[in-house]
């Protein structure tokens, strides 16, 4: 089996100008579960095929998520990137701008590498998933100012900012092992509502996680009054005493350890943290029905397994 | 013959959300002379090809230009191109950043469309060539900061910086033309000394041009102590008194009417500018004696008409 890490790694970034080339090397080395290029390899394995042979279409999607991290530090002011300080605030914001338009260029380099017959049907998966991911950003951006967003629209936002990488990196894959049409579509479904239910499933971790395992402090995005799943659901099922409630605590826009114990408690009263574990349940279920189309093989069960164990993560 | 105006304003951007689509069509929508483009085009034609078969890639070029103007524009905190507020102004350095982003996966969307026979080599060249631009804008960034760059040190930095997409662009458009190998590395160092010609002649406009034609304020480039061929010619030429009266108004960094007259005597007078014009004749020299390699029909002297006339041009 390939170590993800270790190939990401090997990726040599020693070239002139450093300038450019440094600051890729730093973000691609902060580690993580490179969850994305392993969905390529298992995709691959999956259907049959060398995971070899989708080596470079995993490091692509990769470096591609690393690039998406870097410009997204610069768009939102995140000063901290798994512990260590992002690429704008180690160098500045013009290094960030640069360097990350230059791992877009290098991911497309990466793809350079993939078995040629593929070449022409992974090209299109990946420009259109990148496109995807830019909208959901830019869907994500416009909901801060939008006072009528929707639950269907919060879940196509992220369906686009995060599940269809998951999705995309899981067909690639397939498509390189040899999988059929039908099982590439199942895999790629599959992603979709797995990106669907971890999502949920972090603004579920980000209001009612365990500080200790989660790692972040614990109620931000009830502090900054993110249209998350549980913010949308409350609103959406408040009755009018609890919704006036819940807009007097949104009015309020500076830190208060206050407001967050009462909003959580507000999710609870109208039942918005049931409706968000329902849903991550729902598309579970959804995920581990798109794998039944597929070979039933140790790969599989991986995935299976990955889907239920995402339901009940703590971190 | 394709009207390249008419072409990009046929990209069809009124898709959502518009938030990170409109920037794109402001950005493509300033005109200029398409130059890039062009080059495809002409390179296709002189190959005996059929222009049609190049517009994508051609359209891919023109868009990946606009991009990299769209994020230089941010770096550079540029508030005016081609006489309207630039991106980053009208709107935000925020949706400068996403919607350069997306004309970036935008350009690459454009290159599914071209030859499928041609694809992996032109993305190759697309890939190499942008690669090489982001490169040529790092080390631009650089020699601000540098005391020591040498005039070779200059050369290839507008080689990769400028040079390096005209000559793609006519490479790209000789592949899909049915060019030879040979033919296609003549038209790519045709491009690159046309390239390398036009730039140093912007040096010598941006200081001796007409400011009636020209279209900006003359000593532009002196006055921010822009390391250009000039500057670094005077530097390379002067005798120890030059050198430091040229170092003395170097460290006057405030704007001043009599420091550009200062310096441009000195250009004179170290016989910086005759270098220049000199370096101009040489690159117009072997661009035209890399066409002789080519079919001489009416694309090779449209080629060979405008590397005469960029040396002397005045805008």
């Amino acid at each position: 089996m390939i170590d993800c890490n270790a190939a990401i790694a090997a990726l040599d970034w020693s070239k002139e100008p450093q300038g450019l080339y440094a600051p890729i090397a730093y973000a691609l080395s902060s580690g993580g579960k490179r969850l994305r290029m392993q969905l390529v390899l298992a995709g691959c394995r999956l259907a049959g095929g060398n995971e070899q042979d989708a080596l470079p279409f995993a490091e692509a999607i990769e470096v591609f998520h690393n690039f998406t991290l870097l410009h997204d530090d610069v768009m939102d002011r995140a000063d901290v990137r798994r512990g260590k300080p992002t690429v704008h605030v180690k160098w500045n914001d013009n290094t960030a701008i640069l360097s990350g338009d230059q791992m877009l260029i290098e991911a497309y380099h990466l793809l350079e590498s993939v078995p040629t017959q593929h070449l022409p049907q992974l090209l299109k998966l990946f420009t259109r998933t990148a496109t995807e991911i830019c909208e959901g950003q830019q869907y994500d951006v416009d909901f801060e100012q939008r006072d009528d967003v929707q639950i269907a629209d919060y879940i196509e936002m992220i369906r686009l900012k995060t599940s269809v990488l998951l999705a995309a990196a899981l067909k690639g894959g397939a498509i390189i092992g040899g999988a059929t049409e039908a099982e590439q579509e199942a895999l790629y479904n599959y992603g979709i509502h797995l990106g669907l239910a971890f999502q949920i499933q972090d603004d579920l971790l980000d209001c009612f996680g365990d500080p200790a395992t989660f790692g972040k402090a614990i109620g931000g995005d009830i502090s900054c009054n993110k249209k998350t799943y549980l913010l949308l659901s409350a609103l959406h099922r408040a009755n009018p005493r609890q919704y006036s409630e819940l807009h007097r605590w949104l009015e309020l826009t500076e830190p208060s350890a206050e407001k967050i114990e009462a909003v959580k408690a507000l999710y609870i009263a109208t039942q918005a943290r049931e409706a968000a574990e329902q849903a991550i349940a729902e598309h579970t279920a959804k995920a581990l029905e798109c794998l039944k189309v597929l070979p039933q093989n140790s790969e599989t069960h991986h995935l299976e397994q990955m889907a239920l164990s995402l339901a009940k993560r703590n971190a």
